[in-house]
């Protein structure tokens, strides 16, 4: 599964924000649409109950053929055999991460910068979510990304990037050209009356 | 580290609870006192941030040759290299614990009926912590197990037990003649004004 992932449509999912009843319709409606990897993130749940809906929405993306990631916490991607991990800066270090997974598991890794893209590579990430590009409900603790860092950043690695933080049908115009490897969305999937023709509609104007 | 371990005073810090400044000069305190295992138990900060505390916390740990176990996060018990990780029952199950952590880490599970006692010794847990013993301001969420609870427990599992849940000074009395094997107190060092001296007279009275 670590080789030769598709990234174009990569969905994070986020419970605030969804207009669908449950995680597991929500991400299924994405995935009937076209999304090609999904980030499972949940911040106020026990672990337990975190472990529980990974395994339930496991068996969804695993129908779909369609990467699982888990967010922050290693111990969920661990427990549920999940396809990947993604950290933060403000969670356990890469290079911790990577000492404790096995190899075939992924790694992503947010950076805002060239310097911490570089670190994240070096330190062994698969891939890198690179942004907020835009300022977002989402995320209030981000200044944006300037497209001037994204090129230097996508000229610095080699590994695969996908732009996150405000991307939409409109915006997701302007990655065209740069160089990356996907879209990673949040709200303009999970937070549209119709998850999966939002998504579909995405996958088709990314690949236009 | 893992057998032979010494349970007799197991302490579980508490950020919010403790008279010291930092975590560090409380755990380095109850050491002194004769604290002979530490819990750390963080929920409101970053992976980072737990990290980095775990990693200060074994470093004075390591100095006392005394056990640090995780409370929940297992990933950020395997991060440090800790002695073990602690699971209650909204954590992740113990089997599936016990499958992504080292055979050398040691289990411990919270248990307050005989069947999850039973069923965290066949889960392979390496010791139980049995209670709430009575109604406690830092759990709020638990009745009391009764006496009678805690010896059968005590009776129908092999592995060592520490009691927790408003074990004091005068509360551990009660528990001399059941077969435990170890005190586990939070307020009963970390709030008092003198955590070590608090420590060392837990101590004295649990063996006299």
């Amino acid at each position: 599964m670590k080789h030769g992932i598709d990234y174009s449509l990569y969905l994070c999912t986020d419970r605030g924000l969804m207009t669908s009843a449950t995680i597991e319709e929500s991400v299924e409606a994405a995935l009937k649409g076209g999304a090609t990897v999904v980030q499972l993130r949940e911040k106020d749940c026990s672990s337990r109950e975190f472990y529980e809906l990974a395994l339930r929405v496991k068996r969804i993306t695993g129908g779909y053929k369609v990467p699982l990631i888990i967010n922050d916490r290693v111990d969920i991607a661990l427990a549920v055999h999940a396809d990947g991990v993604h950290i933060g800066q403000k969670d356990l270090p890469c290079k911790v991460v990577r000492a404790v997974v096995p190899p075939e598991m992924l790694v992503g890794v947010s950076a805002a910068t060239v310097a911490e893209a570089v670190q994240a590579e070096a330190d062994g990430a698969d891939y890198l979510g690179v942004g907020a590009m835009f300022a977002t409900s989402t995320k209030t603790d981000t200044r944006p990304v300037t497209m001037e860092t994204l090129l230097a950043i996508r000229q610095a690695v080699k590994i695969p990037i996908v732009v996150i933080g405000g991307i939409n049908e409109r915006t997701l115009q302007a990655f065209k050209g740069t160089g990356v490897d996907g879209i990673a969305v949040v709200s303009a999937i999970v937070a549209k009356p119709d998850p999966e023709a939002a998504a579909r509609e995405l996958l088709r104007l990314w690949k236009m």
